[in-house]
C-alpha cells in the first residue's frame, strides 16, 4: 500500500518543474528590507506569499502588520488536536544585489545553468522555504490532509536583524502556539552531509570609554605622573582573561552547560585540525582554551573578543601626547545557558572593580542577543534523523552554529518550543554574494526530507 | 673705579629705546620656516641679522647655506686664546600667526602695550636671541671689546624641528669650537624666579603593529580558536610595565644616572602638589613610580606612553569582528645617559622575545632624539649662578625640563661642550599662541645679566 507520504514524495517529483516556476515568481521580485525604495516590493513579495498559501487552501493566510515590514502568517490546523502542531519560520526579504557587483545575469531574473538557481534569494531564504511550503501542497493535493497541523511565520525583517519579530511573537503567543518550529534558513558542508544546527551562541556586546586628563597632554611636559588612559584600558582588558586563555570575569561560566561526552563525540564529526584552521584565516598558530577542541572552542565555548578600539594618534609619524581617553569594543560569544545580560551586568561589576582611581570608566552595553541549545535527543530531533535517512538518504550531524541568530533563541524562548534547524543549503550556495544560487537537487530532496519529517513527527506519542 | 661690565650695562641702559627699535626691524620679517610662500622673507631675515652683526663690528658676520634654510654665523674673537669662547645658539624663524587667530593688533608690526612687547617671535626667540647681540654691543661700543670671544649660531629651521642643524654643526665642528654654549630659549615660572634648565629628556618614538589572521574574521564563525591581534598587543603592551609603573623592559634603566642628593633637593624647589598637577591635568589622581616626586617624574625619570593605538571597527554602533591587526604608537621619554638608539633595541628585542607565535609583530622607530644632561655645579653654570644674582637680582634654580630640545643634546655631543640654558622668557608669554609677547623688562634684565655672565665666565681659571 502507498502510504500518504509517498504519494506525496511522487506528487512533488512530478511537479517540480512547476514548483520551480512558483519559485521563480517569488524570486523575482526585489524585497529588499534594508532600502526602502523598495517597500512596495517588500509589500508585494508578502502579498504574493499570502496568495499563494491561500491557493493551497489556507484561506485563513495574510499579511499581518508589525512596527515595520509585514508578517505573512497562515495556517492549516486539519490535523487534529491530537497531532503536532509545527510552526515553520522563514523570511521573504533578501539583501541588495546589482548586476555591477559582479552577477553573470540580473539577479531578479532567475535562470538555472549546471542544475542551480541563480537569483538573489535562492537559497537565502525563499528557496529554502518554499520546501515546507511545497512539502504542505503535496500532502494536500493528494491525501487531502497533511500528517501534522501547520502554521507558517515569514517574516520581511531578517535582513534588518528582525527588530519587530520578538514583539510580534510576544504579541502573537496564542497564534503561534506549537510543539516545535522547524527553520531551514543553515546549510551543510556537502550535499551527502546533511547537519542539523542544534545550538548558536549568543552575544553580549559592550563598549568601554577609559578617560585621564581633560585633554591631550605633551607627554614631555606631564608624562610620568599621569596615568595614560590607553594604558588603563590595556591593563583593565588584561584583566579579563587568564593565563589559559579563559576569560577571568567572575561567574562568566557559571551557567553554562557542560558538554556531555555524546556531544563532544558529536563536534568531533565537524572538528576542523589546527592546519584547516590556520588555512583558511591565516592565523601563523591557533589560539585558544587548550581544554577544548578547535571546534569545540568556535562553537560550545564561550569567546570575549575585541571588536575595536581606539586612542590618541593615530595618523603617521610621531605625536607626542598622553591621549584624554581610550575606548573599546568588546563582545562576547556566548553559550547556553548564559544569559547576555547577566553576563553584562557581571563583566561591568569586574570593570568597573578593576579600574584604578586614577582614570574613569564608562561601560556601555550596546546589544544582546540569547545563545540557543537545544538537545539533540529529544523526539523532534531524533525524528529530524530519521526523516534525512530515509528522505535524503543519509543520517545528519548536528552541528553548533558559532555565529547568531537570535530569532532562533527568541522563538524558543517566548514560544518555549525546541527549534529544529533543518537546513538544506549549501555552504558554497553564495548567500549575501553575487551570484547566490540553490540547487535544484538540494530543493527537491529538500521537499522530499520535509515530507517524511511532517510524517515523522505525526507518529511521535508525545512531544 | 668703573668696570668695563658696568660701563656696558650703563649703555644697555641709556641705548634701551634704540635696541627695542633695533629688535623691531627684525620683529616685522614675517620669517615663517614652515611656510614656503615665505622663504624669501625667511632669507631676508638672515640677510637682516648678518647686516646687523656686521654693524656692531662682526666683519665675519654671514649667511650661510644649509640642506634647507640658512644658518647665520658670526664670530668676535678679541678677547684672545687664553679666554673662552662662548657659542650663543638661537633661531630667527617663527611659527605662523595670522590676525585673525586672534591677535589684537597686526602679528608682524610690533608694538608696545602695559610694557610688553606684542609681535610673533617677540620671545621665541628673536627677543631672547637679541639679549646676547646687544650684550655684546654694548661692551664692544663702550670697552671695544668683549671679557670673552664669541660665535653666534643662528639658525632658521628651529620651528620645524632642526633638520639640517646637527649636519651643519658636524660639518663645521672646527668653526664652531667653543668652551661652551649658551641659549636663552625657556622661560621661568616669574620674574622674580630665575631658572636654569640643565636637563631635557631624550626620545625613542616606536610604532608596533600586531597582524593575525589574514583579514577581518567574523567573531561567530571563527571566534575563540584565533588570538585577537587586538588582545595580542594588548598583552605586549601589558608586559612592557611592572607592577609599580615602572618599565620592563630589561636593561631600561640601566644608563639612567642616579639623582644625587644635591639634584633632588634642587628639584624640591619646584615640585608640584598633587592636587596642583591634579588641577592642571585634569586627571582623578596622580599616578607614576611612588620612589619620585611628582617633579622628578615628570623631568628626572623616564617615561613610557601609548601616544595611540588602533583597531578594527571603530565606528558607532557594533560589528562583530575579529581585527586583522592592531597597532600602537608608544613614546619613550629618556634621561640622561640613556641611548634612544640602544633604548629601541632593548624595546624591540623584548617586544619580539614575548610576541606570541600566534601573530606576528612589526616594531618600527619613528624618531629619536638624545637626552641632556648638565650637571649644574661645574664652573660655567655656577658662573652663571652669580651672574643672575648680580644682574637679575635673584638666585636661580637649576631645572629640568621634560620635554625635549634636540639641538641641545647635539650641541652638547658634537660639540662636547656643557649648554647652558639661560632662559629670559616667562611661562606666560603666549609663544606659539596669538598675542605672543615679551616683556620689555625681561629684555633689559636679560641684557644686564648676559654682560656680566660674560665677565664671570671671564674670570674663570679654568672650563
Amino acid at each position: 500500500m502507498t502510504t500518504n507520504y509517498e504519494k506525496a514524495q511522487e506528487y512533488s517529483q512530478q511537479h517540480a518543474d512547476r514548483f520551480q516556476e512558483d519559485l521563480f515568481e517569488l524570486l523575482r521580485i526585489p524585497s529588499l528590507s534594508g532600502d526602502p525604495g523598495h517597500a512596495d516590493d517588500v509589500t508585494r513579495a508578502a502579498e504574493w506569499l499570502a496568495e499563494h498559501l491561500q491557493s493551497l487552501g489556507i484561506e485563513n493566510a495574510r499579511v499581518m502588520p508589525t512596527a515595520g515590514l509585514p508578517v505573512v502568517y497562515g495556517e492549516w490546523l486539519g490535523a487534529g488536536d491530537d497531532k503536532p502542531t509545527v510552526l515553520v519560520y522563514g523570511h521573504y526579504d533578501v539583501v541588495p544585489a546589482e548586476i555591477e557587483d559582479g552577477w553573470d545575469a540580473p539577479p531578479f531574473e532567475p535562470v538555472v545553468k549546471d542544475g542551480k538557481i541563480f537569483a538573489r534569494g535562492a537559497t537565502d531564504n525563499k528557496g529554502q522555504l518554499f520546501i515546507h511550503i511545497k512539502a504542505l501542497e503535496s500532502y494536500l493535493r493528494t491525501s487531502g490532509k497533511a500528517p501534522v497541523n501547520l502554521k507558517f511565520l515569514i517574516e520581511g525583517e531578517e535582513e534588518i536583524a528582525s527588530p519587530n519579530l520578538t514583539p510580534f511573537i510576544k504579541e502573537h503567543q496564542d497564534l503561534l502556539k506549537a510543539d516545535l518550529c522547524v527553520i531551514s534558513d543553515t546549510s551543510m558542508r556537502a550535499i551527502e552531509e546533511p547537519a542539523i544546527t542544534h545550538s548558536l551562541r549568543g552575544m553580549t556586546y559592550i563598549e568601554i570609554e577609559v578617560e585621564g586628563p581633560k585633554e591631550d597632554l605633551h607627554s614631555g611636559l606631564w608624562g610620568g605622573a599621569a596615568h595614560n588612559p590607553a594604558l588603563a584600558l590595556v591593563e583593565i582588558i588584561g584583566k579579563l582573561y587568564n593565563t589559559d586563555n579563559t576569560i577571568a570575569v567572575p561567574g562568566f561560566y557559571d551557567d553554562v552547560v557542560p558538554l556531555t561526552d555524546a556531544e563532544r563525540e558529536m563536534i568531533a564529526k565537524t572538528d576542523l585540525s589546527e592546519d584547516q584552521y590556520k588555512a583558511t584565516t591565516g592565523v601563523p598558530a591557533i589560539w585558544g582554551d587548550e581544554n577544548y577542541t578547535i571546534r569545540e572552542r568556535l562553537s560550545a565555548r564561550p569567546t570575549l573578543d575585541i571588536n575595536g578600539f581606539w586612542s590618541g594618534w593615530t595618523g603617521p609619524g610621531p605625536k607626542t601626547i598622553i591621549p584624554q581617553k581610550a575606548g573599546a569594543k568588546l563582545s562576547s560569544r556566548l553559550v547556553g545557558n548564559q544569559d547576555p545580560e547577566k553576563i553584562f551586568s557581571l563583566m561591568k561589576d569586574y570593570i568597573e572593580s578593576i579600574t584604578p582611581e586614577t582614570v574613569n570608566v564608562k561601560i556601555e552595553l550596546l546589544t544582546t542577543g540569547l545563545p540557543a541549545l537545544i538537545p539533540f535527543d529529544i523526539p523532534v530531533m531524533q525524528a529530524a534523523v530519521r526523516a534525512y535517512e530515509k528522505g535524503w538518504g543519509h543520517s545528519p550531524v548536528f552541528t553548533r552554529g558559532g555565529g547568531s541568530i537570535p530569532v532562533v533563541a527568541d522563538i524558543a524562548n517566548v514560544l518555549d518550543i525546541p527549534v529544529v534547524m533543518m537546513g538544506y543549503g549549501l555552504d558554497s550556495d553564495g548567500l549575501h554574494s553575487p551570484n547566490e544560487h540553490y540547487r535544484i537537487e538540494m530543493f527537491q530532496r529538500g521537499i522530499k526530507t520535509a515530507i517524511i519529517y511532517l510524517d515523522e513527527l505525526a507518529q511521535l506519542s508525545q512531544l
